[in-house]
């Protein structure tokens, strides 16, 4: 368990209980899982009512920003400045011991805790709305239109200091209980990951344009997980 | 919108307020997404501070259940009889548009909402633990010894009756503003899918024991919530 100089400190809330081995602090480690990732879990309460709403987010140093229409309640009652917790998750296997009981997952996962606020300086909103569409696709934001001025209305754009996280991560093989190794039952683990497919192109794609060269790393069979780090690495 | 006789009844908490289009409550629609996933992200509240978690999960009939240690906070807390969501998210794809403003994502979610029970009753607690893992591995149960008295204490079981649900669902090409269907931007969807890869046998596995019958549903390259959707179907 790193908790040096560039660690988050956790305290409670953060601090990962059960199978301590598995939890991470560093912020390394931290950035690593959610830049991997493009959708995250959100949570909020309203009146004693947790809810929780996948949401697309990305990463600007220790800051987590998400958006959505100016109309969504989730984001209005968010902005109030109210506690939520961002987690990002990804499933990387199945893992399948010699008893039911030992039977496990591998995943690497971050829970991040902190306040959101809404951003309404017009200039880190819009640079931040153009970093989400390059940070997933580098060089779209070129080939586009700017945002216009009604758009920018529409969004709402919340950012959140991660005040705290904690990532917890398993992977290997099953770990059996001694006497069950002598067992005839098939052990090992059945990786799973997202996987790019096969691009559909709009049925309303005008004539002539081709897939262009920005979205070339989307290739058929890829990780998503991959790509995103990747991304994630140029900015 | 479907809220006839086999459909949630939505309240303020579950109606799908933004895109309105997109939200189902019909039973078929509800359990057809939580049927295709093994990840859900529970969310509750300690202290005014929201949580969420991501834990495997399985339904039987409008139970859902979870488990871990019986030294879990998560659980401990939980079973107090405190209000959670659970949300289970399928990401489908990239949707790009021909705006950064209409790019967006395909997806199919699920938020329920309850109340958790412990369940004390060892009958219902050793039957529900052989479901989740036959659920995922249908025909594994018969292949390993049975749950041991000090594992099924070992293990809390955490049961939700769904009070209500909502599902939302985004499928299909982007819809970009009319004059932008004039430009030279590549538009259509991108697929993202969880798929399963080559099985890594435990490098500990007794010498001689091959890939079992029941686990060859697990191929490499198929699609994961195919696989769970093809197992729910069996119960």
């Amino acid at each position: 368990m790193d908790t040096g100089v560039n660690a988050y400190s956790p305290t409670a809330r953060s601090k990962v209980k059960r199978l301590h081995e598995r939890g991470h602090y560093d912020r390394d480690t931290v950035h690593a899982i959610l830049d991997a990732a493009m959708m995250a879990h959100i949570a909020y309460v309203i009146d004693g009512q947790p809810y929780v709403t996948p949401t697309a987010f990305w990463r600007d140093g220790d800051v987590l920003y998400w958006h959505g229409s100016s109309a969504s309640r989730m984001l209005r009652t968010q902005s109030a400045g109210i506690p939520v917790c961002v987690t990002v998750t990804h499933l990387d296997g199945l893992v399948l011991a010699r008893s039911g009981f030992h039977h496990s997952i591998n995943y690497r996962s971050v829970m991040a805790f902190g306040k959101a606020r809404k951003v309404e300086d017009l200039v880190e909103k819009e640079r931040e709305l153009n970093r989400f569409v390059d940070r997933i696709y580098p060089g779209r934001n070129a080939t586009m239109r700017g945002i216009e001025a009604q758009e920018l209305k529409a969004t709402t754009l919340l950012a959140m200091e991660i005040e705290e996280a904690s990532a917890k991560i398993r992977t290997g093989p099953p770990k059996d209980d001694e006497p069950d190794y002598a067992l005839d039952v098939w052990a090992g683990v059945i990786p799973i990951a997202q996987v790019i497919g096969e691009a559909v192109p709009d049925p309303l794609l005008k004539a002539g344009v081709q897939w262009p060269e920005h979205l070339k790393v989307f290739s058929d069979g890829r990780r998503f997980d991959a790509v995103m780090t990747e991304h994630a690495e140029r900015y």
